[in-house]
């Protein structure tokens, strides 16, 4: 029997929306959100895309008027009353009450600001400008509505059983990957996939597999819906927007070289444990770890988010022995560009020396090179950057100068002002 | 939203039927149930289930009682009233009206007759006896029930994931070996695998496969409700059980020698054109065709269904060739436990020397190789055969010594009447 009244109501729909709630978004978006909400709600951040894989021409791939209806629909959201009861109500982290009821206020309050968008030749310019909290909220919807564009463009025209093909092949790879990664011991792994993922259902099964195949080593999901949908953790910390607008925002070169660690501070006014996780690499871990206060290696752990893995392993293991701390105390996460391989080989290198956990993401959620047409669905690497906070310029060194962001002439200031010497490129799949 | 009714509405079933209609046969046994219908309505045979694969223990791996209701359950069944005007009113192999009146009559009141069922140590015993046109109804759907209550079986206790990989991995396969038939020029396939599927839906699906990714070299299927819903060819022509009961029957030697030709006069009487395919391999293929009346010659093509079939298919171009035809005009059907490695082997080797087509049975719609839990889901043999004929026993040579069924002194004698020599072994898999 087919159920009528569904099938009639499903044609009432005018697109088949990709971000279908203000929580598919990344945990970390709300724990970043609660700190702007408290300390600076007056600053206006201006978030940019950039697709660094200028070989895939979005312009030509995904149609204007569908990504506009996209982007609007997201602007018609808004923090539904079970959504809201999710965040007062459940265990973040082992803690009650994560957000403030001022903060879920403002949430419920919320809508996605206007945006700006424009075709630059073969790829689109999508900014969003306006207060720092509702423009960083764009990030993570932004992303997943181009990736799900994008994946829906090249699978047009697949005949049904090439698509369930397709995705059988998907299917069976991320299975054999978790088949892989079962063997590890003592493993702790959280789908990171949101922002670049293929598309939303299949985050979604992609998670659920994780729970079917590793059972507690699955941590968890960043995804907040999910994560609620599903009854796993939500996981997430801080991500590189906050040392960027807050170094934007330095006044002068001293304050510039203070600004990552004042992140810190207030960071660790609102939030404890496992959430005390820092990202060393926005101007050069070394640099960043070496001038560090001293109250910094109280801190549970850090994020090794590019650069090469190992060697940004045994640096923050240097760091912590030096600084009189036993590093299997402490907790690096492991977040750039992930794959089986990399996890192996991390996991075999580092298991036993420090706590470790993986942030698994593009090629948890999008691993599907070789398998659409023409290599079509083959990885390619797009962010949504801070470009200037309160009309001053943003930037971002990382570990891996190709990840760089900004205005040459800031690039040189900050490279001098962190004294970034010289560093080793490595190529950017995802 | 959920359809209440249609949710309700399963709860109401005993048991997830397996054979849900009168239709989901082969093809062949409905030609065949029509030359029974016309000639011999008055013999009596016996059919029994032999698993050739010991090493699979049946009698543990299915509950009798499940057993029982599919097998009850396919006794309720009819013909419906859509599938009797399928049968009416479709064109079967170019031609209108196949199937006379007076016999469509007779299959709507059709009904499966009782069934002997016993366990036997690891096996079971399962036995229908009766009418020979009644009898013979029952070789598909038992065969069928048996199969997917293994897989069943096999599959229980499976995670949600892991079962959807499971069929991920089955789906890619079939896809894959689609995509390597697609290169073979000329191709010309057929599903003949609904006696040993791994499932109705799974059959189901392979055919759909097939439609989508062949076109036109997908011939169509054996099977005739997935014919009738898919909208393609329904095909197959006669099976061993024709020669078996007529030689049974024979009352002397001589007759013995004749029976197997008298099942073609009586065939082209019946039906012509691609019909007129003959099985020579049930008493040894040579000596079948070297002995041939002169008439024989004139017959569309042959099965090669055991043995070796570049062998086979040989030894068809050297008798039409000594018979004064020409190979060319003539078709031979390869259907012995076929898959995309013995097609290319086949194709390679005989294409352009004459007409060729697959009969692609198990290794289509039952490939779980390695796929389910300690190999239990890969292939086993198991067949429904005459036993006896109004109480004659009946015997099969076939070209492979392994496959011969029968009391050994009978297979003697009839080794001895048809003059079948020395023949080689070939390993059974499916």
């Amino acid at each position: 029997m087919t159920d009528i009244a569904t099938r009639v109501y499903n044609h009432t729909w005018k697109i088949d929306p990709i971000v279908r709630s203000v929580l598919d978004t990344d945990f970390y978006k709300l724990l970043m959100a609660q700190t702007i909400f408290r300390r600076h709600k007056a600053v206006q951040v201006t978030f940019g895309i950039i697709n660094r894989t200028t070989s895939v021409r979005l312009a030509h791939l995904i149609d204007i008027g569908e990504l506009k209806e996209q982007l609007d629909h997201i602007r018609t959201l808004r923090l539904s009353r079970g959504e809201s009861t999710f965040l007062r109500g459940n265990m973040f982290y082992g803690k009650r009450q994560m957000f403030s009821p001022e903060f879920i206020q403002w949430l419920e309050s919320f809508r996605f600001p206007d945006y700006h968008l424009e075709r630059k030749g073969d790829q689109y310019e999508l900014k969003f400008e306006g207060p720092w909290i509702e423009t960083s909220m764009w990030e993570i919807p932004a992303l997943a509505v181009l990736m799900e564009l994008h994946s829906r463009s090249v699978t047009k025209g697949l005949g049904k059983f090439e698509l369930q093909v397709l995705y059988a092949r998907a299917m069976t790879r991320v299975w054999e990957k978790i088949g892989r990664l079962k063997q590890l011991p003592d493993l702790s792994i959280a789908d990171f996939g949101t922002r670049r993922r293929h598309g939303f259902l299949w985050q979604d099964w992609c998670v659920q597999a994780m729970i079917e195949g590793l059972g507690n080593a699955f941590l968890g999901t960043s995804n907040c819906l999910i994560a609620m949908r599903r009854e796993v953790e939500a996981i997430g910390t801080n991500a590189h927007e906050l040392p960027m607008v807050y170094c934007a925002l330095a006044r002068n070169d001293k304050e510039l070289a203070e600004a990552p660690y004042r992140v810190l501070a207030d960071w660790q006014e609102d939030y404890d444990g496992n959430l005390r996780v820092m990202l060393p690499d926005t101007y050069g871990s070394r640099g960043f770890l070496d001038r560090a206060p001293d109250w910094v290696k109280h801190w549970t752990g850090l994020r090794v988010d590019s650069g090469d893995p190992i060697e940004g392993g045994e640096i923050a293991i240097d760091w912590w022995r030096r600084r009189g701390q036993d590093p299997h105390r402490k907790l690096a996460i492991f977040s750039d560009g992930l794959d089986v391989d990399a996890i192996e080989r991390i996991h075999a290198h580092f298991h036993g020396r420090m706590r470790i956990g993986y942030g698994w993401g593009t090629l948890l959620t999008n691993d599907f090179r070789g398998l659409g047409p023409d290599g079509g669905l083959d990885p390619f690497s797009i962010v949504c950057k801070v470009i200037s906070a309160n009309g001053r310029p943003a930037v971002k060194l990382s570990d891996n100068p190709i990840k760089a962001t900004g205005p040459q002439a800031e690039v040189e200031r900050y490279r001098r002002v962190f004294d970034v010497g010289a560093q080793a490129s490595l190529p950017v799949a995802v």
